[in-house]
């Protein structure tokens, strides 16, 4: 399988939604349902294992959690295309600001985000 | 700002977690439920929308929408990266699948996945 | 089938989890995250339907949606009762602050709060 | 405050609606959606914490979660309310399915559907 990107994944999915007529259906509300009920399937493989168990899944159930990345990913995608969204662009952007908001010297250690109970 | 793809960002999430001692935070299962809450702050932008309203985004609420969308990939890329997935590559497999499953000439109009009501 | 109050309901289910010696199980970070999964499910009915169709839905689909809001309630009655959260009286203090909130008088036919795109 | 019921809730958050004309929004399709994003303002409160961490939540984090699990029941009853659909009925009906398929006997100490990774 030849090396693929964000933006063949989006022109992919475009066509895929065009040959079956069901770019009818992928209004923005319904592809944001779609995003969400994708990411609680993926979550449901987590929501009874202790953190340690989910940094060591074994190999079956790593599979559907594989599989699961993938639905989400393609509904994102086809969400940010059809709102004209340059993913990539957007999450550097974010990184940016994150770095901003959360000095490594001022936050490391105490991790306030992270801990403020 | 230059090109970017999915494997530097996830590059430099690593390095963003790792310079602020965050990695202890990013066990999947903690990984999966931020990314689940983000998906609801961007599906909140949509709740009360028309369909037809969530296809037409006035500019402000397209730029909120933008950095939300950016929130999701960014906690979607760090989560497949703990877990050592190649995104890229389950999707497209993922779109093959889908492709036998729905062919294009049994589904187009009738559209039965999205109307069996 | 006699009358059942939410404190019942709570009563049950936490004989039902004893039972089985699931309360470890039982934190609430797993339970809220169970939850979440199963409001998707209930979700996932609704996703590529119109408002309309969502207001008639046929007999069968009903019944799933029923079962699906059933798992609802019993995660989030489970969930509260671990924390010791009356719910029915934090929804009506609730209910009061939102009254104050949005003036009937204030917020007839603008409707701000809904579309304010 | 008196004691109330479920049914109380729903009849009173009936008249709120009404009153400011908010029928026109509240399609079970788009209080779904209400209800999902509710759900995740209460799972961020659990998101960094470890399981122990969440079962004993100091005073004032506690008060913030009292306050979105009375949102989360507040949609979710009007969803049902919308549907006609008794959530008590259903719940109860499920629980005994539950019974079933979960004898205590057979799932004790074993607790397969939780640990079957």
């Amino acid at each position: 399988m030849e090396r693929q990107s964000l933006a063949d994944l989006a022109a992919k999915l475009r066509t895929f939604a065009s040959e079956r007529d069901w770019d009818q259906f992928h209004s923005p509300k319904n592809l944001v349902m779609a995003l969400s009920v994708e990411v609680s399937e993926l979550m449901e493989h987590f929501q009874w294992l202790t953190e340690e168990q989910s940094s060591g899944l074994p190999p079956e159930k790593l599979q559907q959690v594989r599989e699961e990345i993938a639905d989400v990913l393609i509904y994102l995608t086809r969400l940010a295309d059809k709102l004209g969204v340059d993913m990539l662009e957007e999450a550097a952007k974010k990184l940016e600001v994150n770095r901003g908001k959360y000095p490594a010297d001022k936050v490391r250690g105490s991790a306030k985000k992270y801990t403020e109970l």
